[in-house]
Formats: structure tokens, C-alpha cells, sequence
């Protein structure tokens, strides 16, 4: 499993090829935090999230020959984004498994970015036979989107960044709040922060109705989502928590917050207006746990990470029209 | 007037105080524009612009003595939040002097950010007048928007680190492409390069209708714009050339580049999508520059300074919807 030598030797591959993204701050989300704010703008990453460091780290460790046999993912979004663009600047093909009904930007951007895309019926074909089948014929190895040491060590490098920043700010001692899907981004950070912060806490944060791991925390055992469709915080809905991912997180995190879309849509505008930057609905949701669930939180200083910025102009829009009111 | 050392005297003062700004990229940006475009995110400064540089150099130049009698600046806009914030985080007294009809939001955040706002009427009052009897009866000092070698000092920074980012990215050749108002942060930049990166040709980029920098250069003397209002690109539009700005211009930076409004908004959706940061259409005109006028760019690489993003909802949505086009 994951480590700090291995996170660290993924910080050193990854070095030159993703952003160090920059902590930023406002007086103006202070005062509605109640609390010094620190956010860690990692939807300003290459693809727009921060996938594109756990896919560079997963792709990175391969042999040569392996990674010249080419790498396979099953993702419509931000994971697929990073997988494509890390094999493309490594040299090596990249085939990503997408259903047919995914939005064209997604696909166009992948294919964009280098990858084959290869499309499947959700209701009649299974993804899993596909690319097993891909994978078997053309000798592919698969990246998982988070229950893989080397993608976990690759999101991780995000907290060695934070534990970094926050120094130079004068800050050791933090809630560091962290948008959780599956548990890559969390976990990683966690460990991390072990060595790098030990009076640093994560606390993973979710949308109401897919908090599972908020649950699976709190009753000290793994239980799934009822469902998987119908947030707008799609980028971080995932059945369960990890395999890998939840052994951390229980060890290191919680206890997980939950925030309602209107809130994630809020924090959006206010990152907006007071920040500069574009954040998802499932990337601002640990955002908008510091600044509406101040209740719920004990350090004198919270940092939350922006995860993602990959929104269309439409839903934006309406985190823009909550400024209104 | 500003050389070198005075930068990098500026630069130690500023460290700690204002950020590092990112140096963004995108794939996707690289093709409209046919070649490689960095773009400096000076809109995630603290207090949403650059602005935030100069002031903080100027103010901190001050002796304890002049800093503690406080500081004066005449702005209903990015200059005003700048020395606001630098002079109350350095325990200077402000007075910021706005016309009456500034939007209410821009007072609210100068007075948020620890400003006395002092308002006269543009139609019967003389703002010079009533600044001078305030900067003589309390002993305030006056920090002008660009023509003041410290303030061109603290905005040359960005320059500083403009030359630092691009050699990491291996970049040395270049044309930068910088928003143009009075021209300090065009000049300042420019007086950083020569002495750090001398293979990189500054360009002043305005908006169509107010282009009385790239109009002066390439007369060869100052001409000043026929109006001053009726942009939306307002953060950057002035009467004319800086009387300090212009000969450093003149010597080191050039020709000017124009764009017209719906390029700069075209500009901020872009950056929306694929950078995801916002972008006032001020600050956008470097950027619409690099992406839309590439045939009157050299240099295989631009490098494009988006240098603010105070916009507001109802304009930023107008800049959402050219991405329907």
C-alpha cells in the first residue's frame, strides 16, 4: 500500500508535469467561514482536476515495456482527462471505455487529448467485458481511478503541496476538507499530512444523498450509496468507498460533513467572486462545507480543496444567479 | 526612475504579502492560438489584480514615519482594493476618494478591505482638490495608479516572475502580451525582462477605440484617447501614455495590439473552459490578443498577462454564452 517514500517518489515524477497549484485566500470568505480560509485551487490543474496527478503517477510507474504496450481506463470524466493526457505526454496509446451517452465535450475533449475512445451501450453491453477484452488483445494495463497505491500516491502529492503551503503561511495545525468520491483524493492527502502535518485532520466532505463514506466512518464499516445518478456533483459519486481508500481514511480522517447541492452551488459563486477560479459542483463541496457547516468544524484554520473546475456554462450559470440573493 | 535593483528590492517586500501567481496552459488554447500560449494568472492576486503589487511596494517604501500618517489614493476600481488592503495590512490609515456613482459593491468592498471611502460628485467637485485638502490636513500621502517609480516596481514583480516560470517551462524566447491602461504593469514587466529574460519582447495589448499606447508608439509621441468612457473594459482604459510608463514603452516594448470587445469576452469564456479562471475583459485582452491576432504575433511562444478578474456576474455571463457560438 501507499507510503510517504512512495508518495514522495511520485512528487518526483510528477515534478515538471502537473501544476503546483496555489493556495488562495480571500478576507471576504473568512468573515463567512468564521475561521481563516485557505483553498487549495487544484481545479486550476492540467485537465482541470486533480486526476491528472494520481493517472501521471500510475503511468509513470510502469515499466517502459509495459507502458509502451498502451493503458486502458473506464471513466466519462475527470479520471479519463487524466489518463489520456499522461499516456499521450509518456508516449503511450490510451483507450478509454465511455458510455454512448456521454456528453460529446467529454468525449471530443479525450479524444482531443489523445486517447481512443471506445463507446458502450450502458443498457445492453457490460464495460468491465470490453476492456477486459481490449486489454487481453492488445496487452493494455488498466488505471483504476482510485483503488490503486500509485494513483493514491499520485493524489497525495496534493497534500504534500498543502502541508508545504500552509507552512510558509505560518499554518501547522488545520481541518483540511477534501471533496471524496471513491477516496483516492482523501486518502492520499491523509497520508500525507502524516508525515508531512501530523496536527493536520482531513475530513472528507459529501453531497447529501451520497455520503458514504460519511456513513461507512460513522458506523465503522463500509456501506454504499442507494444510488449513483441524479447530482449534479457527479465527478465525485462513486458506489462505495474504496477497497484501499477506506482502511486510510478510517485510520486518519473524519468525521466526514455533508453538504446540500445549493450549498456546493453557493460556494461555487462565491469562488467566483471573491476567488477567481471555476469550481465544479462536486469539487466545491468541501468549500462549502467551510463556509456554511463552520459549526461542524474545531481548527482555527481550515483548507479546503477545490478538486475540479470542469463545469458547463449552463449549471455555472446558476451557482452565478445564488450571488443574487 | 525604476531600475532593476529597485524591482528586486520591491520583490523582497512583496514575498509573503502577495502571491505567486500560476503560470496556466492548455492544450486546447496551444491550437486556437497556433503556437504555445502560457498565460500568467495575475486575476487570482489577492484582491482580484495586480494592482495589489504596485501598492504594496509603494506603501512599504514609505519610512514609518510618512507610512503612519496614511495613505490617499484617488479609484473607484482594482487601484482602490489594492492600496486598501496593502495599507491596512501595513497599519496605514487610507482614504480612498470615489465618485459618487462608483457601483455600490466597489465601495462596499474598499470599505470591507479597511478604507475610509470619501465620495464627491464628478459633476460639481474636483477630486484632486478635495484629495489635496485631505492629504493636507491629516498628512496623507498620495499613491498614483502608474506613474510612480515604486508602484512600477511592485508591478514589475510580475516580470520577475514571468522570466522565473517560463525558464522552467524552458521557454526564454517570447512575446509577452500585457493588458495596457497607464502602463504600469507594461512597463514594469518590461524593465524586468530586460534585465531577466532579454529574449522576451513585451506587447502592449488595448481595447479597440481606446489604443492611445499602441496609437503613441507608433507615432513616436504621446497621443491621448478621444473618450474614457462607454468600455467594458474599463479597468484599463486612462487618458493616456504615463509620463514615466511611456519612454521605458517606448524603449522596450512593442507594437501595440488591439481587440475588439467581443474578442476579449470571447477570451474570458475560453478561459472559463479551459484554464478555469475568471477574467475581467480588461484583464482578457492579452489573452484574446494571443488567441485571435496570432498572425501579427513572431515569437513561437506568447506568453499572455490576464491581469484581473473583478467582473461581475451579469458581464461574466455575456462572456459564458460566446461559447455557444
Amino acid at each position: 500500500m501507499t507510503d510517504i517514500a512512495m508518495i514522495e517518489a511520485a512528487a518526483a515524477r510528477l515534478k515538471g508535469h502537473v501544476l503546483r497549484t496555489p493556495l488562495l485566500s480571500s478576507p471576504f470568505l473568512d468573515e463567512i467561514a468564521g475561521r481563516r480560509l485557505l483553498v487549495k485551487a487544484e481545479c486550476l490543474q492540467h485537465t482541470g482536476s486533480f486526476k491528472a496527478r494520481g493517472a501521471w503517477s500510475a503511468v509513470s510507474a510502469l515499466t517502459p515495456e509495459v507502458r509502451a504496450q498502451g493503458v486502458l481506463a473506464y471513466s466519462s470524466g475527470n479520471h479519463a482527462q487524466g489518463v489520456a493526457r499522461a499516456a499521450a505526454l509518456q508516449g503511450a496509446a490510451c483507450v478509454i471505455v465511455m458510455p454512448s451517452d456521454a456528453p460529446a465535450l467529454k468525449i471530443a475533449n479525450t479524444k482531443a487529448l489523445g486517447a481512443e475512445v471506445v463507446l458502450y451501450d450502458r443498457a445492453t453491453e457490460n464495460r468491465e467485458e470490453i476492456g477486459a477484452a481490449l486489454a487481453a488483445e492488445r496487452g493494455l494495463t488498466l488505471v483504476k481511478p482510485y483503488d490503486d497505491p500509485q494513483v493514491i500516491a499520485g493524489q497525495a502529492t496534493t497534500g504534500l503541496e498543502i502541508a508545504e503551503q500552509a507552512a510558509e503561511e505560518g499554518v501547522t495545525v488545520a481541518e483540511v476538507l477534501v471533496p471524496c468520491g471513491g477516496g483516492g483524493l482523501t486518502s492520499g492527502i491523509a497520508l500525507a499530512l502524516e508525515a508531512k502535518a501530523p496536527a493536520m485532520r482531513v475530513r472528507p466532505v459529501e453531497p447529501e444523498g451520497f455520503d458514504d463514506t460519511t456513513r461507512s466512518l460513522a458506523s465503522g464499516s463500509v456501506v454504499a450509496n442507494d444510488r449513483l445518478a441524479g447530482s449534479i456533483c457527479d465527478a465525485i459519486i462513486t458506489p462505495r468507498p474504496g477497497e484501499l481508500t477506506f482502511p486510510v481514511q478510517q485510520r486518519l480522517s473524519g468525521p466526514g460533513l455533508v453538504v446540500t447541492e445549493e450549498e456546493a452551488l453557493r460556494a461555487m459563486g462565491l469562488a467566483f467572486l471573491r476567488l477567481k477560479v471555476v469550481i465544479e459542483p462536486g469539487g466545491a463541496v468541501a468549500l462549502a462545507a467551510a463556509l456554511f457547516h463552520g459549526a461542524e468544524l474545531a481548527a482555527d484554520t481550515a483548507i479546503a480543496v477545490a478538486s475540479g473546475g470542469n463545469v458547463d456554462p449552463v449549471l455555472f450559470a446558476r451557482a452565478l444567479a445564488t450571488l443574487d440573493a
